[in-house]
C-alpha cells in the first residue's frame, strides 16, 4: 500500500524522503522524484509530516521506538500519521510516547485497498487532536476521497476494526445464504435480485456476488489481511470486555481458508469453506477466454 | 398479517369469503364486505383462488390436510396460495397431496412486516408453475409492490429463508459492531456515518441504527417471527446438508432475548443480548415527551 500513496503525494507535489525494507521499492520511488533514508530515524529526521504505513501492531512499534526508531530522529513539533491498522490500544501507548518527545500523533488507517491506493479513493479514518488533523488534512486528501476524524487517537483503527467486524460477519452471511439457495436448487442470481432491496441487503453481497458467480477471487483485500484485523477486533474486545461472538466465527472461518492455502486470495473466498461443508459449489469454474 | 392484507383485496375490488380463529378479525372484514365462511373447507369451497396467511408450518399443514380442511373444500383448477413464512419441503409435500386432487398451488411468503401488509407494499417471493404465477399475480400485485417468480414450488420459502439468515446475522453483526464502538468510547453516530458508505454498509444498519440510538425498539419485525424463521432456516439447511454456523448463532442469541422476555419487540433488540454481555448500552434511554 506504501508505494502507491507514496506516489500519490509526489504527484500533489509534496518532497517525499522514503525508507522501506523492501529496496526495490524505494528505487521506484527515487526515480519518480522522492529522496532515499538510510533507516526510519534518518527519515523521520529530514520532514515535519511523518508517515506510517506496516503490516501489523509490533512492525510499528519496531519502526516507532526499536533502533534507529522514527523517535530518536523526529523533531519536536513533528506530526506522525500512522496508516497502518493495527491495534488501537497500541496506538494509544505510541501516541504517549511521541507526546514525551513532544511529537504529535494520529492514526489514520484506511479502506479500499490497493485499488484505492493507487487511485487515491481510500476512505481515511482519523484519530487524534483536531488542530493537529486540520495541519495535515490537505496531504490525506491527496490519498483518499474520505477523510474523516472519528475521534481521540486510536479512534481511527477502532473505527477501522468496526468495519472489519461487519465486513468480516457479513461474507459469512453471503456465504451461508448462497451456499443454501445453491443446494437448495434455485438459480442464485435470481435470489439476489429478489432480495437485495429489501432489508437484507449489502454492500457485501452487491460487490461480492457478481465475483462469486464468476469464481473470480483475485484481491481486492487479502484473507490474511482480514485474518488481522479480525485477530486485532477479537484482542481488543477481550481487553475492553467486548466478546465479539460472530466475528470470532468468521475469523476461524477464515482461518480455516487459510489452512487451505486460500489467505492470498480476496476475502470474498471464505465461501469457499461453506461450500466444502455443504459439499457443492456456487456459480461456474471460471471459462476459457474465447 | 391476513387482516390487513384482506382489506387490501376488497379495497382493489376483489370478493372474499374469509375464515379465522380470531372472530374479531372476522368480523371486522365482514362489515368491510366480505363474506364469512364457517371453516377452511367452507372457505376453499366458495373461491377459485385460496389464501393462505398462517404462522408456522404446522398450521399450514392443519388448515390444508386437517379435518374441514381447504383440501376437502377446495373445487378443481383452484389455485392454493401460501403465503405464510413456513418450512419449504413442508410446502413442496403439501403441493404434492394438493395436485392429487387437481388443485394448483403456489408459495409466496412476504417480507416488509404488518406495515408493508397495511401500506400493500410487501416483497413477495413466489414459488410455483409459472402459468399460474402469471394467472394470480394481478391479485398478488393488489398486497406489493415487489411481485418476483424465483422457481418452482417452495422457492418463495427458500429465498424467504436466505433472506432471514441474512437478516438475522446482519443484526448480530450490527450489534457486535455497536456495542464495540460505544465501549471503546466512540461517537456511534459519528462511526457509522464513517463506514455506512463504504462495504461494511447494510440495509440493517440504514434501517435499525437510528432506532438503536433513539431506543426504539417497537416492531417492525418481531423476534418470535424472526425466531421463528431462523428455526426453519436451520432445520431445512440440516435437511439438505448445509451447515449455517453463524445462523445458528444468531439464533441462540435472539433465544436469550425470548428468554429474557423480549419476544415482542422488534428483531433489533438483538442488541441487548451484546449490551448486557458487554455491561453497556448504545444510545440513550428515551426522553420524557416535552
Amino acid at each position: 500500500m506504501g508505494k502507491p500513496m507514496a506516489k500519490n503525494l509526489l504527484k500533489a507535489g509534496h518532497q517525499l524522503v522514503v525508507y522501506d525494507i523492501v529496496k526495490e521499492s524505494v528505487e521506484e520511488l527515487v526515480k519518480t522524484g522522492a529522496e532515499a533514508a538510510r533507516n526510519c530515524r534518518d527519515a523521520a529526521s529530514k520532514g515535519s509530516v511523518i508517515i506510517l504505513m506496516l503490516p501489523d501492531s509490533s512492525d510499528v512499534k519496531e519502526v516507532m521506538v526499536g533502533d534507529n526508531g522514527v523517535l530518536e530522529g523526529a523533531r519536536p513539533g513533528s506530526i506522525i500519521i500512522d496508516m497502518s491498522s493495527i491495534a488501537p490500544f497500541v496506538e494509544i501507548d505510541l501516541e504517549k510516547k511521541a507526546r514525551g518527545r513532544n511529537v504529535r500523533m494520529l492514526d489514520a488507517p484506511v479502506s479500499g485497498g490497493e485499488p484505492g491506493a493507487i487511485q487515491g479513493t481510500l476512505s481515511i479514518m482519523v484519530g487524534g487532536d483536531e488542530k493537529t488533523f486540520e495541519e495535515v488534512k490537505p496531504i490525506l486528501q491527496a490519498l483518499g476521497t474520505s477523510v474523516v476524524l472519528v475521534g481521540d487517537i486510536g479512534a481511527g483503527q477502532f473505527t477501522k476494526l468496526i468495519n472489519q467486524i461487519l465486513v468480516g460477519i457479513h461474507l459469512q452471511a453471503m456465504s451461508e445464504a448462497l451456499v443454501f439457495a445453491k443446494k437448495a436448487g434455485l438459480d442464485v442470481q435470481k435470489v439476489y435480485d429478489a432480495i437485495k432491496g429489501g432489508l437484507a441487503g449489502s454492500k457485501v453481497l452487491d460487490a461480492k456476488v457478481p465475483l462469486v458467480l464468476k469464481r473470480n477471487f483475485k484481491p481486492g483485500f487479502r484473507i490474511e489481511l482480514q485474518i488481522k484485523d479480525l485477530k486485532n477486533a477479537i484482542e481488543t474486545g477481550r481487553e475492553m470486555g467486548v466478546p465479539l461472538p460472530a466475528a470470532s466465527l468468521s475469523h476461524a472461518f477464515f482461518l480455516a481458508c487459510d489452512a487451505a492455502g486460500r489467505s492470498g486470495l480476496d476475502h470474498s473466498a471464505l465461501i469457499t469453506v461453506a461450500e466444502e461443508l455443504a459439499k457443492i459449489k456456487v456459480g461456474e469454474q471460471p471459462r476459457e477466454p474465447s
